[in-house]
């Protein structure tokens, strides 16, 4: 992939070219061929637009080239409208001449079954033969707003005047960069530029994204995710953007198994396990919005609010009101998303009285009627605003919003300066107000779903861990499973701690044990995996006699289960009586990288889908706050007089194990500990089996 | 409360009042008290407004009259704007002129503590005394759009030209009727009437719609409810709405702790638990949205989809988009609400193909941009709208949307007399599509949240139970707990099983037992209803020796743990072994009625709040479905490999004990069987514990 452009080079052939050629390019005004000709002279690009058509002299009145080799001279950014098989040439094409970056407009690759993928592999092939960056194919083409560059058969992008902004937008769907412009617009939210990456056959979001970077009139991006595709970029980018400061949203689908599948059938992109992307936009620093409507919303918020580290108190709502009703919905909203609403502390209380607010006395602070007066509901977000008990105030207002916007929404427009993040959610249809908020730079939302989401999005957003790698370094293509034993002592050499357990040679005579019975015999050998499905297990054991028939059950079982399985050893493991179970694991995800996860195991971790994942490796506050994230750990709080269990030793197991997912020292695949035998508080937790996969 | 109204007439003194005293109006247009007749006049309401204030003999240009007493005729309808003390004296005047319902917008009675609780009840018996319906303290007033009746201090209806339509809103919330009028404004819907209940002193939310229920003009009731208050008037509303064919949407604080904290502190009423209420919302046939947006756009919906019974099939979807983005967005929101969106049957696609349209392989049509034209989706919706294997058919609309809203719109809409239930999202911001389709009657949304969250709402709409009583039989004011044996005979009489037992009296000689070891000995008494924790069971016992000892243990656990208890009784119980336990429940809510829960008990009940609620009584696909709704039941359903459980005799056991609830022969307040231990299938379930309380 010789001269292939990346970087700031890439940015600029792409979103900023000179020139561009329109490959494919219809006289026909009905054709979605024809439009981004249309709407680049409607919209007034000031770069060079090469026509390319080989059966016409002109078209829309303009001149055209029969070939992109006729060209006077070679464009930066060539579109290609042609279909699937023509595209192919003109990639090449680009290729011989030296043009850096190409869109492909037309499907019929990988997303058309066996036939297609093959046909999409010869279209990567020939990009990278020919130096050329690839911009889809299945992409609707892309729009600089600031320089005017429609380069899009997107219809939206028909309509003139494009409200400029500071948001970069990347897409995995080609039609929503139209339907996130729409709905911009009528908010008062411009963009920056907008991308359909279609189906990333080579330039993926998280690269186009990161080449950008530097932009300092980007201050934003917002994307628009359909599966985990190239995930590795993704990571890359949002560490990058996270260390510039640049605030980062993503809707995904995939909440639902549906939409996993969805994502498959309409784009063509193989979807990942959605619970692995989620832990992978929050590590990496992406505030990931459930609604559609909270991901336009959501940028202001983002920019103004500090990333969160792990271990720092629950954030802390402050809410100020004109409406009861109105306020106890976004009240809900924030709740059901684990955010606290507080109410203002004796101090603020009395602030608040001394300048003649009246409040009431409840959790939220209703100014009711009166508060629709600009001085009240002003000094009440002067004083919230200093009060150190709230981490952001939420502002809803009511009616008066619509009515007299600048008497009810001006003093909370007129307050974005002050030291806390501000947000305003307006409960009736009032499109004025909104756009007064937007001007203002006061993040706003007009229904208390997207007002709930966003800010919750916003006051959970980590700071990406500063130990997690860049890079995602590559799997290793042959694997082996390694025993039990030595499982044990690989963790030993960490600080992991396991069951007392000895080897025993099946054939020698029974050695004497350096610990006590009860023990449990557990065959030993890599190649078994599940032990107890082949009979490989036996407890509990009380003696010496009871020993040595159980490491004869054992053999006999296992043999016979498992024709061709010699057993040579068992494990023999002390038995402990723990107060709760833990499973824990690691595994490298080949897009997402190493990722660690504790559940409380067994059959309710799958059922109620109880567990907590994170990108390794983690640290010990991070460790914690995994715990808390899994309910059925809440048994071991002490719930209910039960026991408590030794929460720390599960915690610092954790961090130890997620610190192996990244050592190249043992090249760790997989591994899982279930379960971790969790004792009473202060007396630890104990591996009691173990599964590792290294590389070989 | 001689001559107090209720009915019809009270619906025609309250909403369609030939005239309406406006008691306390203010000549001050800057205060709250000069709006009704600002609005009222501004609305053009044709019937006599007489303004009371003792002070002036002009308000607003108009005659004011000294007192209600002063009027030439008896108004049907005051509106009182005073303060408290003085509303208090108003309705007081009410009643002794007769004038049958007054409104109280002022507040200061039970949301300010107990002086001021004490002033509510003190208004409570006045208007009792007198004979007047109050609607009221704390409400903003009411509206009747078709009679321009803007009887409200709310802002919103100052604005002229109120869409008027078939939607009768009732609210806890003043403020939120003006934010449904300005939301419904902007999107085509019109309304009836709109109605803030304030605190609900007399007049319920329940009791307002009952009355309307004859008026043809209303085609569907709207709820905005804070709180579960008078839950019984909305149970007895919402059977005689189902009975008609009325749909009715509730919108209800609660789903967060939190918010139904606030409901108490900001309107003064108490807030029930939320699941009850759900409960009751759901078993009476009204849809509840979660969606603030889903509020407003639902009602065309529910009008047009049949409710289901329990044992239907799942309720299944189909899509069709122009954009395969926009409709994976809804599938997501769907299928996270447990709607499955199915594709089309070979038989539908051959038909498709016929007509000359290509959907693709996948799960959604998507018809990409293609479809934008006329005839192609009008054929594709023509043909899905008769294909068997949809409940109702997404039209799912992009860009096209917004820049020919009649191209891409207009099939959508004229194809709303089709078999089944349709609906469009619109995924651009697009005004005109949305009004367009509104008026045609076709359901839209403009989120996909608020899409999935009101299809799934609509087709998961349950008929009511018709063994549902319509209201709920007073609580008795005592109770008495009965002991465990009695609690056995009493569910024997109704067929449901438990596992063998015999009472021995603890000082007689030990009996032969009936059955065989192992078995379980209980203190017997009906004043101990917490037996382990006061060292009152035994288990396991093998024989006569043990049995022996374990009495004596029990009698001398109890007797010390219990000053005062003498045992005279165990119970001795035969050990079953079962595949999984069970808790069932059922318990009169004095407000809610007779319900019945069923969990899995145990910790991970509590912890992962898994369990499913119904109002009492249930049939058998009911408690099928029930158990369905149960996580943890998923273990006894063959789950990798596991036994299963007798589902069967469970659901049995749920609904013999339901009907239990109902029975007026042993007047049960609460009943529990925790556990039942549920044997493996084909063996029955088996009582082993059982608590009940009976009314006295």
């Amino acid at each position: 992939m010789a001269h292939a452009v990346t970087g700031r080079a890439l940015a600029r052939a792409l979103l900023n070219p000179a020139s561009v050629a329109l490959v494919g390019i219809s006289n026909n005004l009905e054709k979605t061929a024809a439009r981004p000709l249309q709407f680049l002279r409607r919209a007034g690009f000031a770069g060079k637009v090469y026509n390319v058509n080989p059966t016409r002299e002109e078209v829309q009145g303009e001149k055209a080239y029969p070939s992109l080799a006729a060209l006077p001279e070679v464009p930066d950014h060539a579109f290609i409208l042609t279909n699937t098989e023509q595209a192919m040439a003109a990639v090449e094409a680009c290729g011989r001449l030296g043009i850096p970056v190409a869109t492909v407009l037309a499907g019929g690759f990988s997303e058309q079954g066996a036939a297609g993928l093959e046909r999409e592999n010869r279209l990567k092939a020939i990009a990278r033969q020919a130096g050329v960056r690839l911009l889809g194919p299945s992409s609707i083409g892309l729009v600089n707003v600031h320089s005017h560059l429609t380069l899009t058969a997107n219809a939206a992008f028909g309509e003139p005047g494009l409200p400029k902004g500071g948001i970069f937008c990347a897409s995995h769907s080609g039609s929503l960069i139209g339907a996130l412009t729409s709905r911009g617009r009528a908010r008062g939210i411009g963009f920056n530029a907008l991308v359909s990456v279609g189906s990333e056959c080579d330039l993926s979001v998280g690269e186009i994204c990161e080449a950008t970077l530097d932009d300092p009139a980007i201050t934003g991006y917002l994307l628009f995710l359909e599966t985990s595709r190239n995930a590795r970029h993704l990571r890359r980018f949002a560490l990058a953007a996270a260390a510039r400061g640049k605030p980062v949203v993503a809707y995904k689908l995939g909440r639902s198994e549906l939409a996993a599948e969805l994502a498959v059938s309409h784009t063509g992109a193989l979807a990942g396990e959605d619970s692995v992307t989620d832990a992978l936009l929050k590590d990496c620093g992406i505030a990931r919005v459930d609604t559609f409507e909270g991901l336009l919303e959501s940028l202001p918020l983002l920019a103004r609010t500090p990333y969160r580290k792990a271990g720092d108190r629950p954030p802390r709502v402050g809410v100020v009101t004109t409406t009861g009703g109105g306020a106890a919905m976004a009240v809900d909203q924030l709740g059901i998303r684990g955010i606290d609403v507080v109410p203002p502390s004796d101090q603020t209380r009395e602030q608040l009285r001394q300048a003649g607010i009246d409040g009431g006395s409840g959790r939220i602070l209703d100014l009711t009627l009166a508060g629709t007066r600009y001085d009240v509901m002003k000094t009440t977000l002067d004083i919230l605003g200093q009060a150190p008990e709230f981490d952001l105030i939420l502002a809803t207002v009511g009616s008066s919003a619509r009515n007299h916007p600048h008497l009810a929404v001006k003093p909370v427009s007129d307050s974005i300066h002050q030291a806390k993040p501000l947000a305003c959610f307006i409960v009736p249809e009032a499109p004025e107000a909104l756009t007064l908020l937007t001007e203002a730079g006061v993040p706003n939302f007009r229904t208390p779903e997207s007002c709930g989401d966003v800010i919750a999005a916003a006051l959970n957003r980590r700071a990406p861990n500063p130990e997690l790698a860049a890079d995602v370094t590559p799997m290793p293509t042959t694997y082996r499973a390694i025993d039990e034993a030595q499982a044990y002592h690989l963790f030993a050499e960490v600080g992991l701690t396991h069951a007392d357990f000895t080897v025993i040679d099946v054939d020698a005579p029974l050695p004497a044990l350096s610990f006590d019975y009860p023990v449990v015999a557990k065959v030993l050998s890599a190649r078994v995996s599940h032990k107890t499905d082949v009979g490989g297990v036996v407890l509990p054991i009380h003696n010496d006699q009871e020993l040595k028939q159980a490491i004869q059950r054992i053999r006999y079982n296992v043999e016979r289960n498992l024709p061709g399985e010699t057993v040579k050893q068992v494990l023999v493991q002390r038995l402990t009586r723990p107060v709760g179970e833990a499973l824990v694991g690691i595994r490298r995800d080949p897009e997402v990288g190493p990722i660690v996860m504790v559940a409380a195991g067994g059959i309710y971790t799958e059922l109620y889908k109880d567990r907590s994942l994170r990108l390794a490796p983690v640290d010990l506050e991070t460790a914690r706050e995994m715990i808390g994230e899994v309910t059925a750990f809440q048994a071991l709080t002490g719930y209910r007089g039960r026991p408590r269990g030794d929460l720390e030793a599960l915690a610092d197991a954790i961090v130890k194990l997620s610190r192996l997912a990244v050592s190249d020292r043992y090249g760790i695949v997989e591994a899982e500990i279930n379960p971790l035998m969790v004792l009473e508080q202060g007396q630890g937790a104990l591996a009691v089996d173990a599964l590792v996969t290294v590389g070989t």
